[in-house]
């Protein structure tokens, strides 16, 4: 069984960078995603608002690119860190849904 | 409809804290868990390896705190900010299920 590693996120896409490509010619889009939401933890609700950086690589960079800024949408995917040496956490984007 | 917000992962719990008590006496645990897995995307396998922080408040710290460190659970739960003024993300454990 390979371990899950599983985020689901309702956010709305900003600061969104142009496509690039990798040497192998694969695109990767690199942009940083707004949260806000109420969050039940230990019988109370948590006022929840962030922004966390996000990368979509594929052709789901290609979706990405086109989400309005000014919209929400639910993105799947899971956590890794930006690269092998670094212990910061990006969000790998794998699916998008429309919620509007 | 409130923004959906849920983070699945199986992993192991590192560098634990003992309980502490907010000043309204809710027992919380703060701790680090380790993550390996080979990520689908675009097509091919990542190899996904991480520590990031996490916290377990309420009586689910309880629960937390008789984890043992050399086995992987299943961990569910939303990510958060640290503090209102934070920018690091924490990923706050609202369940916890035993997978071996």
């Amino acid at each position: 069984m390979n371990p899950e590693n599983l985020f689901h996120l309702i956010a709305r896409p900003i600061e969104r960078e142009s496509i690039r490509y990798t040497p192998a010619g694969i695109p990767v889009i690199s942009a940083r995603l707004w949260h806000r939401s109420q969050q039940m933890e230990s019988g109370t609700n948590r006022n929840v608002e962030f922004e966390m950086p996000a990368i979509a690589i594929g052709d789901i960079s290609k979706e990405f690119e086109k989400l309005s800024s000014d919209s929400f949408y639910l993105f799947k995917g899971f956590m890794a860190t930006k690269s092998a040496k670094s212990r910061s956490l990006v969000f790998h984007i794998t699916g998008i849904s429309s919620i509007e």
